[in-house]
């Protein structure tokens, strides 16, 4: 997906927010909104948007030798999530059609997004939980259905921090010997790393690898040999959240994209509100 | 007030904003967006944030040649207003202190103000008008009544378009002969011109004037020689809007800013929520 001049203004505040996560300088947070500014001034817009917030964050980085900022928020997303896991858990045990179930949940938990959204309360989780409970998907849940029974390696692409133990009752759903669960190379925002996947139990239930990338999505090009190998080998990619589905929306495979639309050019680009939970299904090989 | 790095997105996201008023041409707005991110990226922050958004709006007067992409806006805010005056005007009437609920109606009116917020519906104006018939003023009312009894020279600073029809109310309970009531003197945004005064009536009541500039807010700089020199002589003026705040908060002079504080970094500069009716008393001479 390109970069929308819509998400101009988000970028400039999602680099006034990360500036404020990683010091309290304000003359640092100056020179990097000045910096980022004459960046975007030139940006290639045929780029995905993470590609932007890749190059900001290694920036930051470089700037102020802080190398995991949201590391507090992600373990305080990631505890928040696991105290509701028993609960949601006895909810899609106890649901007619507990795949169903646990998709709708996977889907609900991608609220949990510091990229697209400044703030993040409890309430937010709750409401999102509610639309879970009560509002149809944008997608056909039954190919999905379909596809996980037919697929021999499927590749699970996470996103957030406290959304990964959202994923992880889905990920209790799929045939877990086929199942890999992949992770960011390096901490990005609040997406997860392999410590997350360790926190919430992933790793004893499915294989974990990383992506080596420090993108929040998944640049191809930018990832290991290794991922690249595994997800051209992959019959179906489960792939969670907006930052993957904007670097991947393009790519062949069979993909699935479970996210919530949580800005208008992404709601735009499936063709539904901002708010509606989407399970959308990528171009085949 | 100088710019606020917090002032930057909200530029961004304005520019665009203006670009989509004045064409429907992508490459236009692309265009523009890349050469104000460029000016953003050098600006000077120490000057206030109207005198950026007077660059961006004089580019995009060049770049299209339209001169008032606003008429229509504004047009349609005053013919909303001026239906709500006969029922303002009772409610005045009928109050035990008509001056204190004029000025708490044209405060109640800057909610109109297409630079603070893209969207404005009427529910947004009629809550306006509750919050200002409950909601306590941040100021000192009876300074402000005895400022005007013993002024023998008003200069009132209109703002907006609609807006302008509950300075209407405030004006009809000023010592009229005493005032003068000056708008832009080239369309900025919504703000209002000599035509708005017109519309609503205000040339009936008390002497219009510009100011000769095309800030959206009182550059005295960028004003014309009769009107720094009325400026000068007012022993009293009348500011209305968060755009005159943020041009003339340092200036000397014995000025009352009546404004509704719609955005943090101007709430924080006068010590209150967003959202808090204000009445401020700048600097003496």
């Amino acid at each position: 997906m390109k970069t929308s001049i819509d998400c101009i203004p988000c970028f400039v505040r999602q680099t006034l927010d990360a500036c404020r996560m990683v010091s309290d300088d304000p003359a640092l947070h100056e020179k990097m909104m000045r910096e980022v500014l004459g960046w975007i001034s030139e940006m290639d817009l045929s780029a995905s948007p993470p590609v932007l917030a890749q190059r900001i964050h290694r920036r930051l980085r470089e700037l102020t030798g802080v190398t995991d900022p949201y590391r507090d928020a992600k373990a305080q997303q990631n505890q928040m999530a696991m105290q509701m896991l028993p609960d949601l858990q006895a909810e899609v045990a106890a649901s007619d059609d507990p795949f169903s179930r646990a998709v709708h949940l996977a889907i609900a938990g991608n609220i949990i997004d510091l990229g697209a959204k400044s703030g993040l309360t409890d309430s937010d989780i709750h409401a999102s939980l509610e639309q879970a409970a009560s509002e149809e998907l944008l997608g056909d849940l039954e190919a999905f259905r379909s596809a996980v029974s037919a697929a021999k390696n499927i590749l699970y692409l996470a996103d957030n921090a406290g959304e990964i133990v959202f994923d992880r009752l889905l990920i209790e759903q799929l045939p877990r010997e086929r199942v890999t669960f992949a992770v960011r190379g390096v901490p990005i925002l609040n997406d997860v790393t392999r410590v997350d996947a360790a926190t919430v139990g992933i790793d004893t239930l499915v294989e974990v690898m990383d992506n080596g990338s420090d993108a929040p999505g998944t640049v191809l090009a930018d990832c290991s040999e290794d991922f690249q190998k595994r997800f051209a080998e992959a019959d179906l990619i489960i792939s969670k959240g907006q930052g993957n589905f904007e670097t991947l929306s393009d790519s062949p495979g069979n993909i699935f994209f479970l996210f919530k639309a949580k800005c208008p050019v992404v709601a735009d680009q499936v063709g539904c509100p901002v708010g509606m939970q989407v399970l959308y299904c990528g171009r085949k090989k």
